[in-house]
């Protein structure tokens, strides 16, 4: 089995590495990622201009390619033919913060794995909901990637599902601490963004997105309740957005 | 009514000036767009700097603000409070490539849409089909700007819908040959990307994500189908990207 991994934060992000490690347990790993921060960058396909992929080394020493494209044009790329060797399965991550409710399309690790999908190789997304952790403690990986370790296999054993991403918060536990693994769907974010207006040093204006920390709503058998319960949120997501209900309705207006 | 008018093509797109101008016909009109081209740009949240807005005119003489965010961002921005006045419906494009299948995810038109429908105020994207127009000619918005009045006139009248993000594809004819209007579902992208690698001046690699234009699975019911048939293709897409049938399959697995 080979596997492509790549991540949003960068290939030197310490998470992208605990999941190279996860995954190399399990078959060959391919690491292609961005050579940068692409947080909240949404779902991106380069076109307008050539990108670069160059080698590098992650801190364990081992190889991999890093590209100025988006998290989803370092999967487009390999699968497009930049790697000889065919891609069995794409995963990203791990991202340090969770990926739930409304936050799927912004999310450039949710879209990496979206982008394999649409070109029909499984595409797994895993994210730590670190945001819980006291603010002074460096995030620790070593359960998540223990946890994507796991679910890659289980995944495996199941068999790979076409037309699915699935899309992996997990807690920040240590591993025994959490409850298992569940399936959900996708819940409620609540972002309580605010406009921060300033001012510069010449006297114009200028605008932050600001405000608070998106929260969400708590439901049983959603992402946003599974995480905050202690349990792994497996959340498995489409192509299709058509809001069928509306269809009927929709139907029904007077369209002249 | 105060329309919010954005796109991902620029403020000085013509498709942007044509949808201005129509909606003017409805109601009160502010126009919040790009600086630049974002075109497939996907779903952005501009956190790590901050965003300017400067005041422009449009070729028409009529005001508008420009911004160096994202589409979304250009959103985002007038519903944190940009703008004093309520926003009550924000309308997207009009871009000149259709946006069907699969681009919506990648589509700055359509994710402005959905930044809107996440903050709870109605979003409608439009785009015309100009990609089967003879390469010579420059595209006539105008046939474009007037099914997108009929449009928000009938959405207005039907009642704007909560959660529903409304993609509206128009094919590029003349009014009195377009077919109607149809309610579609998201059909399938054929997407025909191909890697192109080229060597730069100093030996270096670098890729191009070229190939062929994107088809798509000519199918009755879908955006796809109904654009080829000539109507007006009117796709209600969702922010639940749960694969509810996906579900059942993944409860099923044997996790561990």
């Amino acid at each position: 089995m080979h596997i492509l991994v790549t991540n949003d934060d960068g290939v030197q992000a310490p998470g992208l590495l605990a999941l190279a490690q996860a995954m190399r347990q399990i078959g060959e790993v391919t690491v292609v990622a961005p050579d940068r921060n692409w947080s909240a960058s949404g779902h991106v396909k380069t076109l307008e201009r050539p990108i670069r992929v160059t080698e590098t080394v992650l801190a364990d020493g081992t190889a991999a390619y890093m590209s100025d494209g988006a998290p989803s044009d370092c999967v487009a790329l390999p699968l497009l033919g930049f790697l000889e060797n065919k891609i069995d399965l794409v995963v990203s991550g791990i991202n340090p913060f969770s990926n739930i409710g409304h936050d799927v399309t912004y999310s450039g690790t949710v879209t990496a794995a979206m982008e394999a999908v649409i070109a029909g190789v499984p595409g797994i997304a895993f994210s730590l909901a670190s945001e819980t952790k006291p603010s002074d403690v460096r995030a620790d990986y070593g359960p998540a990637g223990e946890i994507a370790k796991r679910v890659v296999q289980t995944a495996i054993e199941g068999g790979l599902m076409e037309g699915v991403i699935m899309n992996v918060n997990i807690p920040y536990l240590p591993v025994e601490d959490m409850k298992g693994f569940i399936v959900t769907r996708q819940g409620l974010r609540v972002y309580r963004d605010a406009l921060d207006r300033r001012v510069d040093p010449r006297g114009r204006p200028y605008y932050w997105i600001g405000g608070e920390s998106p929260t969400g709503v708590n439901e049983e058998g959603t992402d946003v309740g599974a995480l905050a319960s202690g349990y792994v949120s497996i959340t498995p997501l489409q192509l299709d957005l058509t809001h069928y209900k509306a269809m009927d309705v929709l139907k029904g207006w007077n369209w002249k």
